[in-house]
């Protein structure tokens, strides 16, 4: 079994890119578990095979606490890793070749709290993973908000602890033109670099500069995979990312 | 007039911190207006002065457009930029010494979308400003938490642009050694690669410890400034960092 965590902020296209990668994954023949473990979502767009709502009722502890929104899903988070073992069985049990693992909608309250990487580690336990982190389009198609998106995926990285592809979602919002471009500052950083230099000044393009010579120095820091789940184009580009890893492991994202 | 944005993560204590600050800065003969720009606040610590929820309705949008929490907090942020020359005209009115800012709770629904930068720089325009980039000591107590929430303040810091003090926040949480300890780290960087050395392993180890370089290149990258909202510890050593902005603009922060 290999784990996929599928993570990013609220909006990013987490479980748009779950459905997808999940209808990909199965029309190539491959047998996958879907897992949501989003207590608050509301009609995710797949069928769930194994799902935190029926451990926790977000609802249910909003009420009867008192909470509001985000107290209600931290709440609910710190409740379900109780049942993390009933999940990961749950998961076990189907023992298929992929789990994708679409992890809640507020990236800040799951990533920057202990509960999310105890439930991340929980349950995929000995088993190979990966995280993807999904890149906003809206905000990287300019360069500060290309680096800046960069940056939260390290420091979301260093929480998980997983080997990480960086994912832009929602692709489809860019045109030819603009697509082409951040290919290029993915595989070309001194693109980036000029990018950098003629869009912004003062605190923002030397902060900026500093966060692409620390990408640079992590190895392909700068590289994105764009997929446009809408469309279903570039999850191949991206299959191809994974099969690397769950080839290589940890080796591959230090090759350079 | 100088604007103070007071940003972090849904739980840092951004609106106790706020409160507190009013309450040090009347005691010093000070005058602040306190500007409230979360649509979907309950019962802030403090009295607004000037307040978003008068200029747009978080809990009538979400039932007029069917929309859940994010998407209604959104949606109010959109709404509430067409209102940022009232909610301006209201703070120039008022012409204080220091403008605090309690900005939206969830950062990454107001640092990651383009209403957020705009609004902060809407409200501000040409008059001096900083942002109070409050660190959760619950993650910061780990060496990786630390890193991890600072690289966080760079990508925000990123999309505001503004000079930037990162705030250890609800210090009271922590004993008097782990205090000394992190207090050691914001001073002496080498002590805080030996503590990643100590405490992790592989990818995430790795990547901290290119972090922490990136954030030693930015000059007093891993400076942080304790405070305890709730015992009203440390605010006058903000005060201070504070004032040192205010003295030297943007040339602070590039000193070393």
């Amino acid at each position: 079994m290999f784990f996929i965590f599928i993570v990013g902020t609220a909006g990013s296209g987490k479980s748009l890119l779950t459905a997808s990668l999940e209808k990909w994954l199965l029309g190539s023949e491959m047998s996958v578990t879907v897992v949501n473990i989003d207590p608050g979502v509301e009609d995710p767009p797949y069928t769930s095979d194994v799902d935190i709502r029926e451990y926790v009722d977000y609802g249910e502890i909003m009420k009867e606490f008192g909470l509001g929104p985000n107290g209600a899903l931290v709440a609910s988070l710190d409740m379900a890793l109780n049942h993390a073992p009933d999940i990961r069985e749950e998961i076990t049990d189907a023992g298929r070749d992929y789990v994708l693992i679409d992890c809640p909608g507020q990236m800040e309250l799951f990533a920057y709290r202990n509960s999310g990487p105890l439930m991340v580690s929980s349950l995929h336990q000995t088993d190979s993973a990966l995280s993807l982190y999904l890149l906003d389009s809206n905000i990287a198609r300019s360069a500060t908000g290309y680096i800046s998106s960069l940056l939260l995926g390290v420091s979301i990285n260093i929480r998980f602890g997983l080997p990480q592809l960086s994912v832009l979602s929602k692709s489809d919002i860019l045109s030819p033109d603009e697509l082409t471009k951040l290919e290029l500052w993915s595989d070309e950083p001194y693109t980036l670099e000029e990018a950098i230099d003629e869009s912004s000044t003062g605190l923002i393009r030397e902060y900026a500069k500093s966060a692409l010579v620390m990408l640079e120095q992590m190895g392909g820091g700068t590289n994105i995979t764009p997929v446009s789940a809408k469309q279903m184009t570039g999850i191949e580009n991206l299959y191809g990312e994974i099969q690397r890893i769950v080839a290589g492991g940890e080796d591959y994202l230090t090759y350079e």
